[in-house]
């Protein structure tokens, strides 16, 4: 179904002439290595969840073009014949190297690596682009929700608000990566096993000639899933008395105790309180309290503030678009070429923009975990051929402020990306979504609580090499005279 | 490919669980009837554009659970054999109607309305508000971004930051029916026709050994769509002086004098004034300046106020995610059942919220032309079985201040939804997407200035008919009583 989908054709259409020109001018097979980086975390949090890489995998082994995209191709009278008849037999045979899916990452780093013929490396940019960023700005914005609900369950209810089919479906997979603990989507429950469930609407309760009759029968049929949605009418004075009332009627006397309760409007902090009272009073402490209107990360860290009593939380829409800061500028660019001799040349892009300023060369990242704390110190970028000795003290260097220095021991470096593909076979063991889950918990653990903050949060290092430093300024020195 | 997907498990799992309950209660047969409609206009705009209907239609028609389908949901322990045997079969039945795509729509009246049997009305609760929300979202920001370029080319750059491959697509879709010239999503124009294009990008300048032979290279393979991205080093010193002497010894021996230059970075204000006077002195007036770095209506209105020199721009992620206001509210909401003699039962959602309380009843709209000025005067509500009386005045009022009283005169009243299905067999003749910005275009054209304003516009009137608030006060009196 959705994971087998071929989508070739999602690509900007300027990857098709400049793969066209490159055809024409003896650089397709120029190998090119293209990295994906971002510049700015979402929300101005301190770190971003990587996501979606999985969705690329699935891209890249089902890239090849149809008959009929070829000859919609030729329509538009603008390519060579040569090179459409080359498309017929395009496949992806390059390496990828990526940070794999549920990891914290921060800007300025390669998340994923392309190494491979220009043609090939410049075409898969559009798709490549557009599943890790839609993926890690949702992962990163539930694992915000998730935090704040600081142990509470959290569900993503988002689908109807999602921007489009795909939105949702791997919306929900994001977010289940990100920390939530289940989805209302049933169909990425389907695809990618993400816990789908979910009970009720306000339509099952207008549906039957009173709200008691409504509640009553969804017991009986659901007696060990039974969570009533209350504020239909009125939440305390009828959506309350009526479900505690088919709770007794339906569940106690099969002996069951735990159901729950469900509200959709209104003040949360005072709703709750009063029905967690009203709940305990009618013996029904087991019954849990969610709530699901308009929830994201600050009002669900206010109402908690409140002393909200809620055991669930259903986060729709501020999820599953990441509204408050719904992009993630995740781009790809171009680093290096291999001359004819195999000889790595670095590549970098000046701009007028300083932020645009890419990091040159084909790169390795590391991050460096304190060997006593089990806590990430800070990212090291280093050229492709360096490696990082970790068995005594390492100076690291703010690349902006070169003058601070910083001396690092007792710690252990290890490389952040793995392959993924090699000669355009996969070699990457894709991990099922509960262990990538479950791994972004646990590197999440390893931030430090001032890196975690959701406003005004420590700047996580990230640094480069000295070898790389001094190549991209010698780069940046002979572009300015180039002018 | 992406037009026959089927989607039927992209809803939220209570929908099956209602189904379900439906199903063992004897409900599932009960006629009702669902309205879509929203409740604020994104970014506080005056008003919104339908879209998405297409999708909806394509989705209800390849409607059906596979055997896979049906397994999943028996392993999950929750549904009754005899449901889960039905849904072998299920099919939608039920009639739609609604608003064209294109048309200018307002909070509170009915866009879509379906009337079937609850179980399949409640069903596609899910994917009928996703479609919608999600295209007329993205529309209406495109028509505002287009309206703030003021006839100037628009084009859609925005896939590498949608939110999923749907949102890239039926995104690109979206945008063009808001009014946009094309898109660089190319599978867009392969599924729907979304006139496809593009150029370069800097990777293709990186490629060479500098960047005045990649423009010669580029102006060589493509002479009559030459539009060179200037700005990989530095636009003024390099860019376009490269650009104009590639231009030179390309284009001019062939007597070609439109070409094009993008600028990605920068002052745009100041670097299109300085660009459009070194290509007008070197020769250059049919050279057309783009620009494509973080644009929307404001930045849009903001530089050509300064003077900004632009034929063309490329709006990427604050469009196709809609950045600003990313969340579209469509709800879908029962306001009616039929009983066993067909007689229709009116249904109203009372809530402690204010605003989520519902129109009740089997509705129609009407929007209200000046015979005079063509322009349109108000929208009216009325029940199912009332028809307006055009032919002379007609008396509207304000259904919150009710002593806000209006006389309309010199009227067109015209019905806005039209039917879509009938019995299930599509009734409706899907126009092709030109048709359908044109329509759109033609459509905002008939509302007022006033309504247009990017910021505080006037408030288009929605009203009720008399009998349809005379029944809604009703219902809420008595909702009242019984609590």
């Amino acid at each position: 179904m959705d994971r087998n989908r071929n989508l070739t054709m999602l690509c900007d259409f300027y990857e098709l002439t400049m793969a066209n020109g490159y055809f024409l001018s003896g650089k397709k097979d120029t190998i090119s290595y293209f990295d994906v980086f971002f510049r700015t975390i979402p929300d101005q949090g301190g770190f971003a969840i990587a996501a979606g890489l999985q969705e690329v995998v699935e891209y890249l082994q089902n890239l090849h073009f149809t008959e009929e995209d070829v000859a919609y191709l030729r329509s538009k009278n603008l390519f060579d014949e040569g090179f459409l008849n080359y498309l017929r037999d395009f496949r992806f045979t390059g390496d990828v190297w990526a940070i794999p899916e549920g990891t914290p990452i921060f800007p300025g780093e390669p998340i994923l690596t392309v190494r491979a013929p220009s043609i090939e490396a410049q075409f898969i940019e559009t798709y490549v682009l557009l599943a890790l960023n839609h993926q890690s700005l949702i992962a990163t914005k539930a694992n915000r929700i998730v935090r704040s609900a600081e142990g509470r369950v959290v569900l993503e209810f988002g689908s109807r608000r999602a921007q489009g089919a795909s939105g949702a479906i791997n919306g929900a997979r994001a977010c289940y990566i990100g920390g939530v603990h289940g989805t209302a989507c049933t169909i990425s429950d389907v695809l990618y096993g993400v816990p789908a469930g979910g009970t009720m609407a306000h339509s099952w309760v207008q549906m039957f000639d009173s709200q008691y009759e409504a509640f009553k029968r969804y017991c009986e049929i659901y007696p060990h899933n039974a969570t009533l949605l209350v504020d239909t009418y009125n939440t305390l004075k009828s959506g309350i008395p009526d479900a505690i009332r088919a709770f007794n009627e339906v569940l106690r006397p099969q002996g069951i105790t735990s159901c729950g309760i469900r509200i959709d409007s209104g003040d949360m902090a005072y709703l709750t309180r009063k029905a967690r009272e009203m709940l305990d009073e009618a013996g029904w402490p087991g019954c849990k309290i969610s709530v699901s209107n308009s929830m994201d990360e600050y009002i669900i860290k206010d109402i908690l503030a409140q002393g909200a009593q809620i055991d669930l939380f259903g986060v729709g829409e501020r999820m599953i678009t990441a509204k408050s800061d719904p992009v993630f500028g995740g781009v790809y660019k171009v680093c290096a070429v291999e001359d004819e001799n195999g000889v790595i040349i670095p590549k970098i892009k000046v701009s007028e923009n300083v932020g645009k300023i890419t990091n040159p060369h084909y790169k390795k990242v590391w991050r460096f975990f304190g060997r006593d704390t089990g806590k990430a110190i800070a990212d090291y970028i280093s050229v492709y051929d360096e490696t990082v000795d970790d068995s005594g003290d390492f100076e690291i260097f703010d690349p902006e402020a070169t003058w601070k220095r910083k001396n690092v021991y007792n710690f252990e470096a290890k490389e952040l990306q793995v392959p993924i593909f090699r000669h355009g076979e996969l070699v990457y063991d894709l991990p099922d979504l509960q262990a990538i889950r479950a791994y972004c918990a646990q590197q999440v653990d390893t931030l430090w609580d001032e890196v975690k903050r959701f406003d005004n949060p420590h700047n996580y290092y990230v640094d480069l090499s000295q070898k790389l430093w001094d190549i991209k300024q010698e780069m940046l020195r002979d572009a300015g005279k180039q002018l």
